[in-house]
């Protein structure tokens, strides 16, 4: 048979399938989010350039769903290519369609409305739709069809039985796939450490309405802002409370817009009010639905823990619900607004104070053990998730007697070849991230990352010297100015550090150095040493030097 | 009865009880660390000042026990306000006297070991020690007789009745205190909000046994350096699977060595080799005991997960046992190191994975209903923690009866007044924090933290331009340099700045302005205007004007 490419992983979600012939889809196209020490960076996004260097092989990009691990990278890379067919289920379409509008790039993307069930040719492959659960809706896994084999992508899942929403994981669909033969599955691993199992979804909603029946006046419930189930849940719970409520924050009115525009949400009659409305009702009738649950600071939450929003003013008396997860990373800020709204007088259920309240979308052990069980893969390569999770989802892998040659923890760029016998890592391809800032106008450098990374830590110290053009040496005082310096105020060093510089200039001028570049390096060196050896402190040092 | 002056917070983890004459002790003296924003931030302390303008009246310092959030200021402090007499228990005592040796202060010190269970005058109260338990030996709640009554600072603790080491809280010493009356009561809240109650110590140490002797190689055990109960439990565990110990990272040696050298702890005979020894013994009759469980970057765990170590890598096979817990805002370097360890080859054991591989050292709801029911005190402060668990504290103590009229939850810089039939909340008091940099040399003073939060999210645009001294005109090209500036490389926008800086000074130089401190002002708000416009960035403008 034809070798039929490779898989490549170029970012952290975002999964490049290739033919012989070089066509290819991506399955996926996400952000993450910074780290603490990537200072002014907004987004962390895959590197492009592999995809952009062949835009004119592209077929397609599929999406499995609408999360910002999956599809927030998704402008910037239309942006990069230009026109391109984008097939996702509806709801995560509705997320795209509603992205690109912000982006202004509406215009430029063809989306394609997945049936799922019904085979659909995507360039030179067949691909197929199984709908899955997991914590949004139309989650899909998508099985690709090839000459060397199927390649299924289970994108993020759980398997619920008795989901939110009706249209649970198609375990039939799943069996008859593994029945056909898979080349080649590609799985969630983010709690394939969790050797337990995820209470239904429902469960949550039974949570509230216990909460909502017993909270002595308002509860305010924040989630994450697509987790339109769980919205679901607090709108029926307060429905059947006598409870109005008011969603508050952006992000969440747009998705709940968008998800009962396609019926995916569905408020029982009177239930949803506007913010301004609230007053009109007693406290103990009232919920209110907020983003914030990750204590981003400009969140509604975090503003009305803040006592900074207009609409929603903390009292004594009220519960705070936090019906999520907090991403790790996260942990000071949420616990910062959670002691605001408690000085505040509220009280705060959490998922430490009552497990109950929330559940992951992502499958632990027993669910990922039953997806290999019916899809019985000849080659399984654990995805999503950090290293040790995808090593855990090999081992269960492996205690299923899937021998350790046939499993693969990818790298971003590993090519994995795929043949219908066999498998191997056989290319590494150019991959890597992309640092955006905040207008997502440029690149953010390596190189300037490290400069603020320098700067944040002891400052900058600028010493501008003025010298003679002909003969380089100093003509008057070197001026000395800091910036973030912790040692800026120290009279005694700043003056230390203009006859350090008088010094090393004279020097230079006495060795007969001119060029500019030479004395600034020499300059830079010496008041450097001076600023370590009396303060321990390396401030980043500027030197400029001006020829009159 | 005359009012008996106040206990006033300063600082995390410092109480100042001050008699109505104004003589005072101060109890604890800690250090928090920095949040990811406080830049160049190494420790927090509480602002002395108070304490300083009332040195004289300072009879004496009193430790409840050794942790860095209870003793790491005392340096700062000594040196501040000069010789004053520290009382603590031995191992308290013994960390503190290592502290000062490498601050250079231990000659300024006079430290007084403190007997449990008998009195001691210290200025005008009668000190009674009682020991608790901990996850550090030698804890110690603090009774104060005054004449306004006992007020009862607990320290951190929990009711632990088989602790290692023997010395058990003693729950006799606390029901007598409580039968003779306690006017005050501050007392540990960090898991008030948990309503478990906590597995022995010993529990943690039967978990290792089973892990040693399951483990197929070499186990790497990471705990905090101080928890020397702990490291008890592990060179027991080893001993009897026939392993030998190797302690790794500097502060787990030092504290080490001062248990030892106390009598704290008892290493099994040969159970303990150099680290360069190992290699003597095979994979799996090898313990490694190691720093960086909080995935401190410079920590010997951390080397070793970077490979970094000279003398202990990571090979498949090799276990390694977090037995300790994420401090919050720790959580992504502790991943970070996980990551790195499973991609080496090694299995790792956390609490998530298995619970009894750690417990905490501060008690839950069960040991707190505990301590007020032996105490029962007429006034409550719950001390420790967040907000949020000290509301939890006193919803505890308000379910036994405790009037909401009878529990303070303090500020820092509250005085809290007692008299023997009333307590209020009499007075503020300045209090604060001060931030100390990497070398312990000077303050950072806020102005600085903001310049660095600036610098590391924007970066900075040096102008650097040359007038003419007489009437302020520009004298050719403005040179620009940037830093950590994300469009740096966009020559166009350089050259726009260029010439705004030409049209500025020409602009001032008609307007007759030749003030250098104009100048500047108006260069500053001109390119700041125009990289704004841009970029949508605000980097740091410094304007520097040369006259000539």
């Amino acid at each position: 048979m034809i070798p039929l490419g490779g898989t490549g992983e170029i970012g952290k979600n975002m999964y490049v399938v290739e033919a012989a012939d070089g066509r290819m889809v991506i399955i996926d196209c996400g952000v993450t989010f910074p780290n603490h020490d990537q200072f002014g960076v907004d987004l962390v996004l895959p590197d492009f350039s592999y995809v952009q260097e062949r835009a004119d092989l592209l077929e397609a990009i599929i999406l499995t769903h609408g999360h910002e691990d999956h599809i927030g990278a998704l402008p910037y890379l239309v942006r990069s290519i230009g026109q391109v067919p984008i097939y996702g289920a509806r709801f995560t379409l509705g997320l795209v369609r509603s992205k690109l509008d912000e982006h202004r790039l509406l215009a430029d993307a063809e989306l394609v409305d997945v049936e799922y069930g019904t085979p659909m040719e995507i360039g030179p492959f067949t691909a197929e739709f199984v709908p899955l659960t997991h914590s949004i809706p139309d989650c899909a896994a998508v099985a690709l069809h090839t000459s060397a084999g199927t390649i299924l992508h289970t994108g993020d899942f759980k398997l619920d039985h008795t989901p939110i929403g009706g249209r649970p994981t198609d375990i039939a669909a799943l069996a008859r796939l593994g029945d056909r033969g898979v080349a080649l599955l590609l799985a969630d691993s983010t709690n394939a450490d969790n050797p337990g199992a995820v209470r239904p979804e429902r469960t949550v909603g039974e949570e509230f309405a216990r909460v909502f029946a017993t909270a002595p006046g308002r509860v305010v419930v924040t989630t994450f802002s697509s987790h339109i189930h769980r919205v679901q849940q607090v709108l029926d719970a307060a429905y059947q409370d006598a409870r109005v409520v008011a969603l508050v924050g952006r992000s969440l009115m747009k998705n709940s817009n968008i998800a009962i525009d396609l019926g995916y949400l569905k408020p029982p009659p009177g239930v949803l009010v506007r913010p301004r409305d609230l007053a009109q009702h007693r406290p103990d009738e009232q919920v209110i639905l907020s983003t914030g649950s990750q204590g981003e600071p400009l969140a509604a939450l975090s503003r009305i823990a803040r006592g900074e929003h207009h609409q929603v003013q903390i009292a004594p008396g009220d519960t705070v619900v936090y019906s999520s997860r907090t991403v790790p990373g996260n942990e000071l800020a949420v616990s910062e607004v959670i002691n605001r709204l408690v000085r505040a007088g509220a009280r705060v259920i959490t998922q430490e104070s009552l497990p109950a309240i929330h559940v992951s979308g992502h499958g632990t052990a027993t669910d990922l053990l039953m997806m290999l069980q019916l899809v019985r893969p000849k080659f399984f390569a654990p995805i999503h998730g950090e290293a040790r999770h995808q090593r855990a989802h090999a081992d269960l892998a492996q205690s299923l007697g899937i021998g350790a040659d046939r499993i693969f923890i990818l790298d971003n760029g590993d090519v994995l070849g795929v043949e219908p016998d066999r498998a191997a890592i056989v290319d590494k391809v150019h991959a890597g991230l992309t640092f955006v800032d905040r207008m997502g106008a440029s690149d953010v450098a390596e190189s300037v990352m490290r400069d603020r990374r320098h700067l944040s830590a002891d400052g900058l110290v600028l010493v501008v010297a003025t010298v003679n053009a002909s003969d380089g040496s100093p003509i008057g005082e070197a001026e000395i100015i800091t910036r973030g310096f912790g040692a800026g105020d120290d009279e005694e060093l700043i003056e230390e550090t203009r006859l350090e510089v008088e010094r090393s200039l004279t020097a230079s001028a006495e060795q007969r150095v001119t060029e500019i570049g030479v004395l600034q390096h020499q300059l830079h060196d010496a008041v450097a040493a001076l600023v370590k050896r009396r303060t321990q402190q390396r401030p980043l040092v500027v030197p400029v030097i001006v020829e009159v």
